[in-house]
């Protein structure tokens, strides 16, 4: 079991409603409305959590509606380490119709102002202390700069963990200049960044990363499988078929996965194995974490991985 | 200073989103998600503390997401008498886009099992102890029968608590024959009940009620004004013309301010007056309760009060 700090700089309160058909413009009667808590870094927790890690989580929340954050950490035994930031964290609504049409509304979320940003850097070292890995996850929130999210990940190398890191757009453009020990893009994420490539120019654009400094590139490419470019390995996997229930937080699953068994020291061939078969049982459920360990194991088996060439 | 227990059998938590427009089956952003724990005995609650009462709030809430509603409680300092029932209190979802157009996406709400009621009943004699008024608002959750709200209204009774009631439907109906103090239908709730009837006629269904042993019938009209049949007086009340911000609430702000009269003794000319007015101001703001005192001494100056023929 290992102490894991997990940092989200920008969770949401997600609301799932189903209801049978949206009328704009009219009174609708919804079945069932769901409130989760949520945020890359929390998603990354719970499947860490579930998988036997002990784990802080933080970053910024609002503070005017901290209950379902606050009720997911006691259900979980997180540790708190969140910065309380006047305001609330974003709403994302879901309405789900019963044809299978999903309309997103998603809420303009905290604005983060530079006393805050200063005291989640202060509380780093005290957060730190006794971790052996810190993840960092997901967007940034208004008023935060993506030079900013640079010097959280230096400052977390200096005070001696693996960075793993997880973004997009400019926040990873930002994060990948400060070197984290292991980053895990999709392919469409890493083509934003350093330009746009086909599948084998994707692979070259990683395996570049990888001898800029980054140690473990993990490439994930949904359905596909995963490319994964590590210091004595280089390897690809192909997840087994399943019935998707929801691709929602599968990369969180991939990452969470992939350091378990780096932090378990399996050889690197069971690491991919056990990761993509991870982040399969993902898609199969709507929740975050891995509840059913037979069927786990079920579609480990069906895992294919092999050398890249 | 009275000290007044308001039921709110049926809260639910009000979701206000503002976006520009909706688009069913895209990816929206919207620019202000507002929570507000709301209930019409809630709303009541919170207009007669602006007013100077000491507020017990009772009714059923659910578990899993009381925390606007604990947050409410203490910032009003309303003593706490709900029974908490497994699951989420409905929230009712209001999506306001620029052009003026609501959709509302209302959520199905708790099932109350016979246990929960049954407790509410039992408690009933600890919550009215040195309560001056019961205030019973709103509608019915799911699984509790109208004949019990009866029983309900019945036992206040008993307790030697004065009921003022507002429903409507069947739980209306069934209130009514419980014979509360008084009684707060608009014309519309009150034909749905008594059958249709033009203006006259509401009126008569009224006076019906009154003679049928309930003291006071509040006939709440919208603009229109309100038709208040007392004991000693039969009075009709027209309000200010004012900049409508929103309606919803504003008869639990007639009905809170009717009980402020009432309980302060004031001749029945003062009471109807103050109550328009406090109805009018309510219709003019977002926020329940009344926060500008100046203003309201502006449109009680304004009201007309004069007997009903």
């Amino acid at each position: 079991m290992a102490r894991i700090l997990t940092l989200t700089l920008n969770p949401a309160l997600d609301l799932t409603v189903r209801l049978p058909r949206l009328e704009p413009g009219e009174v609708n009667r919804s079945e069932a409305v769901m409130a989760q808590a949520a945020g890359k870094g929390l998603n990354v927790a719970q499947v860490l959590a579930d998988l036997g890690h002990q784990l802080t989580v933080a970053g910024f929340l609002g503070a005017d509606n901290a209950a379902a954050f606050d009720a997911l950490f006691q259900r979980r035994g997180f540790r708190d380490g969140f910065v309380r930031v006047p305001g609330e964290t974003r709403s994302n609504i879901k309405l789900a119709e019963h044809d299978g049409r999903v309309t997103d509304i998603n809420g303009p979320g905290l604005l983060v102002d530079a006393g805050a940003q200063e005291l989640l850097l202060d509380e780093l070292a005290r957060l730190a202390a006794g971790q052996d890995i810190a993840v960092v996850s997901g967007s940034l929130p208004r008023g935060v700069d993506p030079q900013w999210l640079a010097e959280l990940i230096l400052r977390l190398k200096r005070l001696g963990l693996w960075v793993a890191f997880d973004s997009s757009g400019e926040a990873l453009r930002h994060g990948l200049a400060a070197k984290p020990w292991l980053v895990k893009p999709n392919a469409e994420e890493l083509a934003a960044v350093c330009g746009p490539a086909d599948a084998e120019g994707v692979d070259a654009q990683a395996r570049q990363l990888q001898h800029g400094g980054i140690e473990h590139v993990v490439l994930s490419q949904g359905a596909e499988g995963v490319h994964w470019f590590a210091p004595d390995a280089c390897l690809k996997s192909s997840p087994p078929r399943v019935q998707v229930a929801s691709t929602v937080g599968a990369g969180d699953s991939l990452l969470a996965a992939m350091l378990h068994g780096l932090l378990a020291g399996w050889p690197a061939e069971r690491v991919l194995r056990h990761a993509t078969a991870v982040a399969a049982l993902a898609v199969t459920q709507f929740e975050f974490g891995v509840a059913d360990p037979v069927r786990l194991a079920e579609l480990e088996g069906q895992v294919v991985v092999s050398a890249l060439d």
